[in-house]
């Protein structure tokens, strides 16, 4: 029988990387329809032929790698869920409209498990004015794995791809960046004192912010209306899914173009600050900014025209610019790192 | 910490059953986007304010539950996963467009393992001018899971939805039924065999075609053209993703009438009478029919005025009527048997 035939030549997925697998798998495909305008490589995929453009995108979490049961109450799961898919919509400057949902689930989970994980569902839906339209339901073997398929739409003029940024556009994010990775550090560390002495009660207080981030992030809507009271189209943008040092470098790929932040520029709320004390001395509140990922704050750039609309903005803040150089932060000694991103390691 | 607070009142899964599940789970769910033609509870969302309708549908296929790696290969299981999604347009008498694909697979799983399932992927794009727009890849704790969501389109007139059956109407149903269960034995048996002795070589020829119904499914597009060539616009339709009991339960139940199909009517393939002869002699080629699912042929239902039109359609099966009654089958012998759907448990 089959299975054994896979092991010459064989790569691990960690040797590749999320993207470079992404792109090996999906380099053969051309598209054929003329309503793919556009296909894999941005936050949705951009359909249809008219106007208005609807805006497709997926997620996927898994139980024991993007989410632990062990601190993920299940409301916070499934609302979760679906805001990681809107987020994407959110990114390419849209407006979101319909989810459909998949879920494999095992029978460790029961009936009222799950009306549980669909009642923060339904919250998040209905905080975002969202229909749920669809879904399937199997079995699996073990653990939880739930998939939500946002649709959206936007103008076609108001699309904001990854790919047009221009020379000495501004690069703005939006309400802080770390936050969301602290908000795990601290359940992870409570899990591992819990784990040591189950008599243990975990310590969450003074710690809301981070752990709100973490359990139950939001879309960021507000930025995109904001954005549109303000007569302002970014010209690029992205939402920081997998930390800023990766979002800024999947921008300057696709712009074809390079930038410089200023790390003291990027916004760290204290709590975050607090978390990183507390871990280690060595830990820097921009390093969790840069690559702990989850925050679902939304980084674009806008023309320098804009400055004066966008300079006031509360909530978006204006950490560089785009260069035709190399992808850098600067420190605020001046020196210049060269940004990276981190491997598809640390998933949660 | 969480997880222990859902055993009080636990009801297990197994004990609703997935459509009373679905039921539950969605039914505090109300639809807010004048965009939202039909939400849950078809085999497609239908989205859209045009003339055109966006059909939206996404499938889960979970090693072990629904697919065994042991004799499924890769490049067959991207072909299906594709493929079944693809069959739930089809069944809204819609064209396919646009598919994006969520994978959650363990690191047991090399990068050339996943391009196998890739160009199964990519094989079935192909075949149904479909592209692929987009998808998210995640590491799970084990195995694999991969959901499918299917895009396509449909003028509104032309939308079959379940609901639209009405007194007696035909039915027609595609193709053969029970074959792709039939497969399904035939590898498990093979399997047991295996297993049992791991120097036995499997006995697989002689049953191409019922394996390759198991493992290689196809949307019945050609009967959806066909049925436009004819011009015949069917009054409800459903795929036979669970059975032809369960799916004609559900045309009835939406349609709020019975029906009487009649059992030497219902299409068999003689590999499907030859697997059931050889395991039991109590196992009847009609029940694998009724209730073995996986066939991803098209049951529908025409008005008697469409006889004409219907009656010499190659692979078209007129298999009975709608009523006002009970949906019963009604045997050679001339008794009526109620219909019954199985529960959500053999899934593969």
């Amino acid at each position: 029988m089959e299975h054994t035939k896979y092991q010459e030549g064989r790569t691990e997925l960690a040797e590749l990387g999320k993207f470079a697998l992404i792109d090996r798998l999906t380099e053969g495909f051309s598209a054929r329809q003329k309503s793919t305008v556009m296909g894999v490589g941005d936050d949705c995929a951009v359909l249809g032929g008219g106007r208005r453009k609807m805006l497709v995108t997926t997620e996927t979490l898994a139980e024991g790698v993007t989410f632990d049961m062990m601190y993920t109450p299940l409301k916070h799961l499934g609302y979760k869920a679906v805001a990681v898919s809107l987020s994407n919509i959110a990114a390419m400057n849209g407006t979101a409209r319909q989810i459909v949902v998949s879920i494999a689930v095992s029978n460790r989970y029961s009936v009222e498990a799950l009306e549980e994980l669909y009642a923060g569902i339904r919250l998040c839906c209905e905080r975002y004015d969202v229909d749920l339209a669809g879904g399937d339901t199997t079995s699996s073997r073990s653990g939880m794995v739930i998939s939500v398929t946002a649709i959206g739409d936007v103008e076609s003029e108001r699309i904001c791809y990854r790919k047009g940024a221009g020379l000495h556009d501004l690069i703005c994010v939006s309400g802080d960046l770390g936050s969301a990775y602290s908000g795990l550090l601290v359940l992870e560390r409570e899990k591992a004192t819990y784990q040591a002495n189950p008599g243990f009660q975990p310590e969450l207080d003074g710690y809301d912010y981070v752990l709100e981030r973490y359990l139950k992030p939001e879309p960021r809507f507000d930025i995109v209306q904001l954005l549109r009271e303000k007569g302002i189209t970014p010209t690029a943008m992205i939402d920081v899914s997998d930390g800023l040092a990766s979002e800024l470098l999947h921008i300057c790929k696709q712009s074809r173009c390079g930038c410089e932040v200023y790390e003291e520029r990027i916004p760290v709320d204290y709590q975050t600050s607090r978390v990183c004390s507390e871990m280690s001395k060595n830990m820097l509140p921009v390093s969790n900014a840069l690559n702990g990922g989850k925050d679902y704050e939304l980084l674009f750039t806008v023309k320098t025209s804009d400055y004066e609309k966008i300079k006031d903005c509360e909530s978006v803040h204006i950490i560089g610019h785009i260069t035709d150089g190399a992808p850098v932060m600067v420190t605020p000694q001046n020196s210049t790192i060269e940004l990276r991103a981190q491997g598809w390691t640390a998933q949660k």
